[in-house]
């Protein structure tokens, strides 16, 4: 720290540094080596001094589009930062920020504010709203955790808090810079701060814990590990791993979790979904008298609109905080902590064998080359796909229940929130977290009209994503809670003329044959490429037409 | 009121209605015909009584849109509404709600939610972030009042009081209908309640102000009406034309109340922006010895950024809940009593030479018809539009800046909070609200890739628009203030085709003659015709030159 500096003392340069120079540091140390953004005057000098430090910035087309970005960026590379100015830029990423809340997807959002010194006089600048603390009090109810950089000797250690605080607990973060704070001198600590404290741990607690779900796993006959989101957020994949093959145990997944664990495993048994689902991972789970759910959020969407049925007597809960079992909760055991030290444990289970387990990505019935595509087809012509080649995003509707279908190495959607435009903006992120892999993104022609501009920031970074626009003109997933009502008919678009306006290319596809051929055009193409697909309006995925009957039996939303 | 139905009692069954039913018929009466919105799951039953109700809705493409457009209606009606979902429609919605409250436009939310009955057991819907009360208390930040209908006895009269606030106060406000209510039957007042019940008012203050103010001007030799936003807010445009001609006063506007004042009357001399503006509103307003703001926010882009220099010891500043006059204030004198008041009074000015005034939209000096178009040369032939046919809406930056070159009769612009992205959405409002003019959008091509795809809304809806777009594939107005950045850049796009992909026509316009071809053109469009305009990087408005020059001078942002 900085300590009383006197006339002929001479400053170590180390210990000084400018504030946004820190933070920029920080943020390459905790993993985002981008930012998304869009620039405005009270953000002006902080992209200039980005520039000047050298963190690469991507400017998008609309301030949403930023975040979701900035949140596909995170799920794949642990932290993602956007960089904003005040008020009509901030205020524009309320809704992707409460997403990646809902999510547990850490994006550190920083925004630009108006100069202290001219609070007093001024008090009407332009992008203000109420006061000067609205922005941030809006931001506390999205975030874990905020500040305002105002004061320059607890600057660098408010950054730190907010960035450890979004990576322990996996949520938003919020940094305010008024535009005469940016490139002031601040102190800086002699070592670099840590990025990941964690949530607090209980030693003796998760000691006690370990114990009784080894007891459990040891006497279960149909044990089950039921994995969720939180294994990617927490990086516990390999100990998931090692706690299927030790343990013996078969995996589910959970929709949000969905290619955490690895979909090619042969333990892997499916999505679960409650009676929205598929059969397997419902038998599985429903008929399992011990289920270790690691990371799991019980949300609606995850357990099919509380239509899942897991015994409660059996189920080992573990959670970023705390591990519930059955009827009783350890407090200070969290996941992080918890999964593996489990995996350095016995439960004495060699040789209990598996149950048989198909590759629920099965054959599918196909109609000729060349009759109208259905979404069955869709599915089972990316499932041919080399997967290691490429993220899968999807947004929300039936996109989404397609890609569920699909076994994949990587697979994200707004799978809790249900924020519809994540997707084309979201490939952004991924392409540049994950540039091995080609952003592939399943979007209905809703949410595509709401966010599809970002093909603009796509084309303009040349990430050669292939976004594939389910058309059926129609709110489907509305009509499938709702029945028909003319106010869910989209006004129709020409999808590839909007593609190529953007400096994109693209093509149509009605059939088998014609979504063949375009999968391969989309192959060598070094741009952005849309394939627009010709639905019918009453053709659904098998999960979409679940729900549909489900809430047609009058079991739904308006009980 | 409802009184007690005992047995035998037959209820009367005007004295209950459907809860949603009582808000869309207060809303027709408050002036709202439309509402604005996005079908959402927690917002459907909303939609469904609504078209039992028979309230027309209009479908826009992504949130921020529905309020950009319910904001220009209100702009034009008194009271814009919209619909929503909760979360990832709402929240969607706070940077354009915030700028309705920063711009004083009366726009009211109405968002679905979770229902009441299901709040215990299921804490984790899908849309929602914290807790139940995060989103309105996020609303809280951004309108003027906020209210959740969880009680039937009290919502009929909770839905009045947001309404009231909202057009007493010309601010947004909130109002959330848990899922599960809309449908209820609530005891409703016999007497439809207020739409207005106004700022309160002190009489005997009044009446010592309005003395006050009298005599101020009685003695003036250089008196002048500044008007601001507030006269067409609060619906005084009379009012302030009866004392302009009575009183024998030259009118100067503020940025921000363009066109409140009628800019063909004679008495009008221009908008006043400070060192950025034109001369004549600057010498009558910088050299008045008596100055009557009516409804005028000094923010810094209504005083050119803080370069305005008008006498304080003159000034008579009529705001929304009080008036100053010099160095004290009247509180609880509203503008909205005390400037119909003035308007009755005599100060005794008959006679009194009004100073010679030219038309401030003066000849500019054109190139010949096959040079490359100039911004001047574009405001020119908009000028030559019958302003009566039409309805201007400006987007932030250069765009703004020529529309307030023009003299118009409809102009909205987002002057105060500047949200770039307002114009093209806003349209479907004008165009509704007002059908017997035509709604002009001028926008840059910066604001028009964020919500350009609201044409698709215009389309939709059969509305005209003519959509000028001002292509010089750059932040403009951001270079203004800081010089040339890479990051400044636009990825080109083809706006043409992109027009013609969301179902509209356009042509691309590059001297004035293609221009004058193309506007007439637009005039036989029965769809939204675009008019591309391919301009210099470096040609600039006026006014957009004389803020690059005071900036580059190194007054600016940094000091």
């Amino acid at each position: 720290m900085l300590s009383v500096v006197g006339e002929g003392t001479k400053l170590e340069t180390s210990m000084l540094m400018k504030l946004t120079h820190y933070l920029f540091r920080r943020l390459e140390q905790c993993g985002a080596l981008h930012t998304f953004g869009i620039p405005g005057d009270f953000a002006l000098p902080l992209y200039a001094e980005q520039e000047v430090y050298g963190l690469e910035t991507i400017v998008c087309a609309h301030e949403p589009g930023c975040v979701y970005a900035a949140d596909a960026y995170s799920r794949l590379k642990g932290l993602g930062a956007v960089l904003t100015t005040y008020g009509v830029g901030g205020l524009n990423m309320i809704n992707p920020v409460a997403m990646a809340y809902a999510e547990h997807s850490p994006v550190v959002v920083i925004s630009g504010a108006p100069e202290l010194a001219g609070r007093q006089e001024n008090p009407s600048f332009h992008h203000l709203v109420k006061d000067y603390g609205s922005q941030q009090r809006v931001f506390a109810e999205v975030t874990c955790a905020t500040t305002s950089l105002t004061d320059p000797a607890s600057a660098a250690a408010e950054i730190d808090r907010v960035l450890d605080a979004c990576l322990s607990f996996k949520r938003p973060g919020y940094i305010e810079i008024p535009r005469d704070m940016t490139a002031v001198e601040i102190p800086i600590p002699e070592s670099p701060a840590k990025c990941f404290t964690g949530p607090a741990v209980d030693s003796e607690a998760l000691q006690e814990a370990a114990g009784e779900i080894l007891a459990a796993c040891r006497n279960a006959k149909r044990p089950v590990l039921y994995t969720g989101v939180g294994l990617r957020r927490y990086n516990l994949v390999e100990a998931a791993i090692q706690i299927a093959e030790n343990w013996r145990l078969p995996v589910v997944s959970s929709v949000m979790g969905k290619a955490a664990f690895p979909e090619s495993h042969t333990n892997y048994g499916g999505v679960y979904m409650g009676r929205m689902g598929e059969a397997q991972p419902r038998e599985l789970l429903e008929n399992a008298d011990f289920v270790l759910a690691a990371g799991v959020i019980f949300s609606d969407v995850n357990t099919g609109f509380w239509t899942a049925k897991i015994d409660r007597d059996r189920l080992i809960d573990m959670r970023d905080l705390e591990v519930r079992i059955s009827r009783h909760s350890y407090p200070h055991v969290p996941m992080h902590s918890l999964l593996p030290y489990l995996a350095s444990l016995d439960p004495q289970r060699e040789g209990k064998p598996l149950p048989t387990l198909h590759n629920t990505e099965h054959e599918r019935p196909a109609q000729s080359e060349n009759t109208q595509l259905t979404t069955v087809e869709l599915i089972a012509a990316l499932g041919n796909l080399e997967q290691h080649r490429f993220s899968f995003l999807a947004d929300v509707g039936d996109a989404w229940f397609a890609g569920l279908e699909l076994n994949v190495d990587v697979f994200m959607a707004p799978g809790y929130y249900a924020s519809m435009g994540f997707a084309v903006p979201g490939a952004i992120g991924a392409g540049l977290a994950a540039p091995e892999r080609r952003p592939v993104v399943l979007v209905g022609d809703g949410a595509f009209q709401m966010t599809g501009n970002e093909l603009s920031t796509l084309a303009a970074n040349r990430l050669n994503a292939i976004i594939i626009v389910l058309n059926n003109g129609y709110y489907k997933m509305l009509s499938a809670l709702d029945g028909h009502r003319d106010y869910y008919n989209l006004h129709p678009w020409d999808y590839i003329k909007y593609a190529e306006a953007l400096g994109c290319s693209g093509t149509r596809v009605r059939t088998r044959e014609e979504l063949s051929r375009a999968l391969k055009e989309a192959e060598t193409a070094s741009f952005p490429f849309v394939i627009e697909v010709i639905l019918h309006r009453d053709d659904h995925a098998p999960i979409m037409q679940r729900i549909k009957n489900y809430f047609s039996r009058g079991s739904g939303l308006e009980s």
